[in-house]
């Protein structure tokens, strides 16, 4: 059947008995798909009946903002993109989350958690003044719960006619965490759905009198869902709830979406309980596990670098500095996880609420405990104001470990960590550390709550298992008798491609860059002597960032040293392979030589 | 009696029935001394009774955290800074907000609203986890209400024992906004206050049983607010709620702190109501007007770039883009308060509520209404990942108004504006203008309405009244025959100091840059033809800057432009004039001339 639906006007030809078949169908093309190209498994499977009811009933006008947008597959698959499925998150294919770009259908772009429902009143404001009728929806999970700027944006949404599906899961990426959030829905999926099939078992059994009983309750509880439930939570806002609506039934949803699209007034919530992972039982049993799952091909056993994050803390717990270590419900991912089994009370998740994050690690700080903030560098932007105003400009002892720095592949433009080098280095008191290897993160993190101030360490997941060390100063890799150019390379891929390209040559050396802020200036210095050309690489935008500050350094020194600089061009980065980022700046092997060789040819 | 109180133990010594006299002195003290010194009066006169409350009940280790921080004048009064109070927010004076490098009894520096809940929540978990036992406070006014932090610190606080007090003026600095905050206390000070003078006044009068009933029912009143008032909003948080107390009753104020600290076990929110200006009849009457006053001798009828936005914006309404344009809570100093006369349709205030502000804007944007988000440059820090994420990467046509650009003077560290041109250069899609006249601002809002991505426009309070107008390259403002210095100066001071500069000297050139993304190649590139040296002049810091942008251009375009580079070093700013602060980073006209000088007597 899935076959059939090229498009939305095919899959309205079904009737609403076929949907359950579709959804089958649809699950089954997930799990086969995803588990090849790797991709948000568990949170597509849970939001199959949503999708398919949504698109049933709403028109093609109507606007559907995804939060967070990991959740959209099922959608991509419905407005026609099913057949480039199989394309997810490959080099020129279809990206994991919406993109305008891609196809209209997709209204806003989404990726970081907690944007939808701003977006969305946006855009209905929009509507409302240029006098057009669509219906804008909002799609939110009730992990977005936890962020600040939902609440920013229900607090704003009084009288504006849209739409927020709240699919509640009870899970951010982890378990959820916040007293709003647990209070938000005390009803929870299991006990829900265990009382919800007893009563129809039971009652269908009656003979004559059962069903007719059934349909009867069941309409009761229609009517009452729709007008008569209150929730605490959504009442301080003045919107409208409907709830609570088993979210993996098809039939109930089509229902209540129709019910609303003929009379959306005011602001409304349609709270759905959906089970993630749902239709495939390793998925189901283990949600966090499998709300990502890497590529069939993938290495699985390797090191990572949240798991040396993991032990490093742990060692630290217990020593002469009192450590905390706080993240924003992404325990597994940053490696504190091992924190919270080895020392719970030194662990805090605070949810989806990276800003919270790090004022609360500033206050952590300020009372005497050296605290850690491990938030992924593209989610720690949300911060940045933080940072710098709660943290540097009282100088105290935070340390921010950024895991994902750099280019990150598949997830592509949202989720690139491209721009930490440049809002870090910026920031006065802060300093900038860059591992490229386990050991030095491992090192930076023990040496990090000796500073007097802040401290960043970002790194990418997968570091070098060679031994070297930190100790403050940039490491010369592969040195050369007569040094006509310096490769100076940040983080770990481009440190071993620096001294892979530096072997096969007699004229270049290769530097590991592991402080960005400060820089080495004995290293520049050597540089100067040699009267050598240095050639900056790094997975970040130029400007502001590492290169930058070099050419500035040798201005400043007013040092007769030309300095090239290689990173990304104020652009943003799609979606493909990490070797395909790198290769598509210059910045792979092949990249870097014919870089040294144009330089040294213009000499 | 103020002149005895030199520290808190002097204060502890008085008698409650003392205290409402000491707090008619302190707000005489406030008023003499904010008249002359400028300042934020009506939000510290309003908090005169809270602040001396707290200060006699709890003890001096006890740690008050002051969210945004400019209602801590009394504090600072009655902690050992009364007799230097004179001195406030002039250089090398006293602050105008918490400093922990004045006083220890600054337990954490606040500026930017909405931090004091995650502050205040990691001192006291930095307490337990040391084994200390300090109370925490945290005060907060209503209009952090509207901040995504707080929510997120409020959805975080769980089990700590901490105490916060809900500062309720029902005010941001102009009127609050939202359905959450309007919820959050119904009972509002005008009706409370008239009730309970109408009814204490009543029962006083009745002989004999007057007195005894209105003692009792005080009792009562006082027992039922600790017990058993219940408050929808703060119930989601699972917090204890005490209130509504009458903040401006200092013998209330005192009963209900010493209940608390005796029994502060879970976390707390009381909830007091004072009245923003009280005791100052204009203050009282008009307490948006009043929340700052200027210098005594500053001049008040200039023209303020607030006015020339407000009147560009008016003028694009009806034109052929349709527009709307966004603040958050200070429609009247962003100059929108003049677009919600003429066009309320067009203007949304969404609070103290900057991620959401700009994630909105996006909305509009992607729904086809060309939106301007006016937040001052230091409060768009917070914005910074809905930026890059939510307007950039969809190159959505977004104008940002960023006033209080570069030095802000006397607001000091937390305010000032130095950071902007770095956060914003660095993202891809944006572009980034700097006018120097009212009327290249007037220009270029108009023109920002034609771009087909989103504009950043950054400028100061001030501008100059000179005739230039926005033709998207840069000015020459004053040539020279023989060129051997240009100086690139970003913004309405330095262009007016370096055009000064160069008119003294026959070498030297002045130019007006208005444009710091993109740069003005063509300029550029007649410094080379003149084989000229630059020196660019910014108030930012120089990471990322505009001055480094201009380096890296000469050195990737390979051409031999020596490029000196004027800004901010790497250092947070404390409050003195502008004056001053262009003083110290040598961006006066001496300064400038010293630097030309230098450079040109090395050739």
């Amino acid at each position: 059947m899935l076959e059939q639906i090229k498009t939305i006007s095919d899959l309205k030809k079904l009737s609403v008995k076929e949907l359950p078949q579709l959804c089958a169908e649809i699950r089954e093309k997930l799990i086969a798909d995803v588990s090849k190209s790797g991709g948000h498994l568990a949170s597509n499977l849970g939001v199959v009946e949503l999708t398919v009811a949504l698109h049933y009933v709403f028109d093609e006008c109507d606007k559907i903002v995804w939060d967070v947008g990991h959740q959209s597959y099922v959608h991509k698959i419905l407005t026609s993109r099913g057949e480039n499925f199989s394309s997810l998150r490959s080099k020129d294919g279809l990206s994991g989350f919406p993109d305008c770009d891609e196809d209209q259908s997709d209204s806003f772009n989404t990726g970081h958690a907690g944007t939808a429902i701003s977006a969305a009143l946006g855009l209905a404001k929009s509507r409302d003044a240029l006098g057009e009728t669509y219906n804008v929806i909002a799609v939110v999970g009730d992990g977005s719960m936890t962020c600040g700027m939902t609440y920013e944006a229900l607090n704003n949404v009084k009288d504006a006619r849209m739409l927020i599906v709240l699919n509640d899961n009870n899970m951010s990426i982890g378990q959820n965490v916040g007293s709003a959030t647990l209070n938000m829905s005390k009803l929870r999926v299991g006990k829900y759905d265990r009382n919800k099939e007893k009563l129809k078992k039971f009652l269908l059994k009656i003979p004559l009198l059962g069903k007719p009983t059934y349909r009867f309750l069941r309409w009761c509880k229609r009517r009452a869902k729709l007008g008569y439930v209150r929730n605490g939570y959504f009442d301080n806002f003045d919107l409208k709830y409907i709830g609570i609506i088993d979210g993996n039934e098809i039939k109930d949803l089509v229902y209540y979406f129709e019910k609303i699209k003929k009379n959306v007034v005011k602001p409304t919530v349609m709270h759905v309980v959906t089970k993630k992972g749902k239709g495939y039982k390793p998925a189901e049993d283990d949600p966090e596990g499998y709300h990502f799952v890497g590529r069939a091909n993938a290495a699985s056993d390797a090191l990572e670098s949240a798991a040396v994050v993991g032990d490093a803390l742990v060692r630290l717990v217990g020593k002469d500095v009192p450590i905390a270590a706080v993240c924003a419900a992404m325990a597994r991912s940053t490696g504190l996880s091992a924190l919270r089994e080895a020392a719970p009370d030194c662990f805090f998740d605070v949810g989806i609420a990276e800003e919270h994050a790090v004022t609360f690690a500033a206050g952590l700080a300020k009372g005497g405990v050296h605290a850690f903030v491990a938030i992924y560098s593209s989610f720690l932007q949300r911060s940045y104001d933080q940072i710098l105003h709660d943290v540097a400009l009282q100088n105290l002892p935070v340390t921010f470990l950024l895991d994902r720095a750099g280019f990150v592949g598949e997830d592509g433009q949202t989720h690139q960590g491209l721009f930490d080098l440049s809002y870090l280095s910026q920031i006065p008191n802060m300093t900038v550390w860059t591992p490229a290897t386990y050991r030095q993160l491992s090192d930076m993190i023990e040496q990090s709550v000796l500073q007097s101030g802040p401290v960043a360490i970002r790194y990418s997941k997968y570091l070098l298992h060679d031994a070297r060390e930190f100790c403050g100063k940039w490491n010369t890799l592969v040195a050369a008798e007569n040094p006509r150019l310096y490769l100076l390379a940040v983080g770990a891929r481009l440190s071993k491609i620096a001294a892979s390209v530096a072997e096969e040559r007699d004229d270049t050396v290769a530097v590991e860059v592991t402080t960005v802020k400060p820089l080495d200036n004995a290293l520049l210095d050597e540089i100067e002597k040699n009267h050598a050309y240095a050639l900056t690489l790094e997975e970040n935008v130029l400007s502001g960032g590492f290169g930058q500050s070099v050419v500035c350094h040798f201005v400043s020194s007013g040092a007769d040293v030309k300095v090239y600089t290689a990173g990304v061009n104020d652009e943003f980065v799609k979606h493909a392979t990490v070797e395909e980022q790198l290769a598509q700046f210059g910045l792979d092997e092949k990249g870097v030589c014919e870089r040294i060789d144009k330089i040294l040819s213009n000499r």
